[in-house]
């Protein structure tokens, strides 16, 4: 998929919503464990339930690791029901991977070949040749960790260089753009700093972002869109927790694509205001 | 395992070795295909080669994840040969990972509770919630990236922060000694800047060091004993291709041994001249 093609989908469905896949078997619905998969299980039901409201799934690799084979498997099983059956899905592997340039070929290897997956989520304190690798292949991205929605984002990215005064994560994003461009790169910009977002506008005026912390975590979409959108949309919110686990009742999936639904309505309306759909 | 018994090992063996077991299927020798698992076959014989020589063990998990489930099946397989057949080496898994604090979680129950690891290997990018939860178990360790041997480390690891001058990999050292200790935290410090662990080592002087680069990477481990050794040893240094790839013959495994004994050799002797062994 590439920038235009998103923005299509993102267009056709009157939403930039992303869906996390942070599946921990011990949230899930405890009638799923009559199934051999329950991870799989409950994935299928809410993608059948949100996808028509979302154009971007994301799998945090983490809950599918804890698991260990059988979580891998869950994950395959998950990323080959989506590819079949919503060909339109924009699919994320939150991994947050890097390592020397030949270790990172790997994972490029991984996620992009053996998985298929359209992006993976990647961290920047390697530098260049810990990013290349993923950027080698066409029409997949990679989605580079700038600016982090949780606690620890304070520590280490908001640390100012001498003479510059610029940011860690502006270092990032500056940097970042002499190894590849917005067609297959993207940026993690957390919510919970939506004031941020018009100052790195201004040095990724054309990439898409990424942004976790809407909901759950505290930060406003009215606020994302009114400091993020730009002549492609260029904004994915990814919403986890308030969508996968709305409820733990039999009524689960109904209640998670009644949550996709009312965030799609939000955001329908944020795009039409800004002209970017009829 | 904690550092008095890591440091006992040390002493028994005359090595602070690490091997790395970066298993390529595309480099391991063709005769191993006619078995059902070569990756495995190919570590235990280089694990049995090598083992009397060698402190700790690193799979990097790129190698194994770029196989899919059959690469996790040959790590899992790998992690249970060598608890069983060594039970005192020191098993890093190099995966560096780290998330939002609830999503790390998850990864240190992927690695320390699913596959029985000694440590992992973390990136700092995202702070202290990303790297507190593998500090909960007892006897296990985080190793935090600080400094990196690859060319990228350039990019941001030497940012200096305005006013007080301060590096960021010296930041990280100095930050990170706030969320835990010796006796749960190591780091990665790239033998390639062999003049820079003078000055790490007053930062961080009872940590031990994971120190990749030596040799295929130009480091030297003479001049990383020199300012890297302390009281207990302190140093793992990691060969991964040096010693795996030493044939791609028939003979591969003894040759991986002779690889391995002649670091161990240097070793023992650097051990001895610092008065770490009688």
């Amino acid at each position: 998929m590439n920038n235009q093609q998103l923005f299509e989908n993102i267009q056709k469905k009157g939403s930039f919503l992303c869906v996390g896949l942070d599946t921990d078997i011990r949230k899930i619905p405890k009638f799923l464990f009559d199934h051999k998969d329950p991870i799989f299980e409950f994935n299928k039901a809410i993608i059948d339930a949100t996808a028509k409201y979302t154009v971007a799934y994301k799998p945090n690799l983490a809950f599918y690791e804890s698991e260990g084979l059988e979580g891998w498997q869950s994950l395959q099983k998950t990323v080959t029901y989506l590819h079949q059956n919503h060909p339109d899905i924009f699919l994320i592997a939150d991994a947050k991977r890097g390592d020397i340039g030949n270790t990172s070929s790997m994972y490029a290897r991984a996620f992009f070949e053996k998985m298929d997956f359209d992006a993976v989520t990647v961290a920047p304190y390697m530098g260049e040749d810990s990013v290349k690798p993923f950027l080698d292949y066409k029409d997949k991205y990679v989605v580079l960790l700038a600016l982090t929605s949780n606690k620890g984002a304070s520590d280490f990215q908001f640390t100012a260089e001498e003479n510059s005064g610029e940011k860690l994560f502006e270092k990032v994003l500056r940097i970042s753009q002499n190894w590849g461009d917005a067609e297959n790169m993207m940026y993690v910009i957390g919510a919970t700093k939506a004031e941020e977002l018009a100052g790195i506008r201004k040095i990724v005026p054309a990439h898409f972002l990424l942004v976790p912390g809407v909901g759950a975590q505290g930060g406003s979409l009215q606020e994302v869109a009114k400091y993020g959108l730009n002549h492609q949309c260029g904004l994915l919110v990814n919403s986890s927790r308030a969508i996968i686990y709305a409820s733990d009742d039999e009524n689960f999936a109904l209640k998670a694509g009644e949550s996709a639904k009312e965030t799609r309505d939000e955001m329908y309306e944020l795009l039409t205001q800004k002209g970017l759909i009829a």
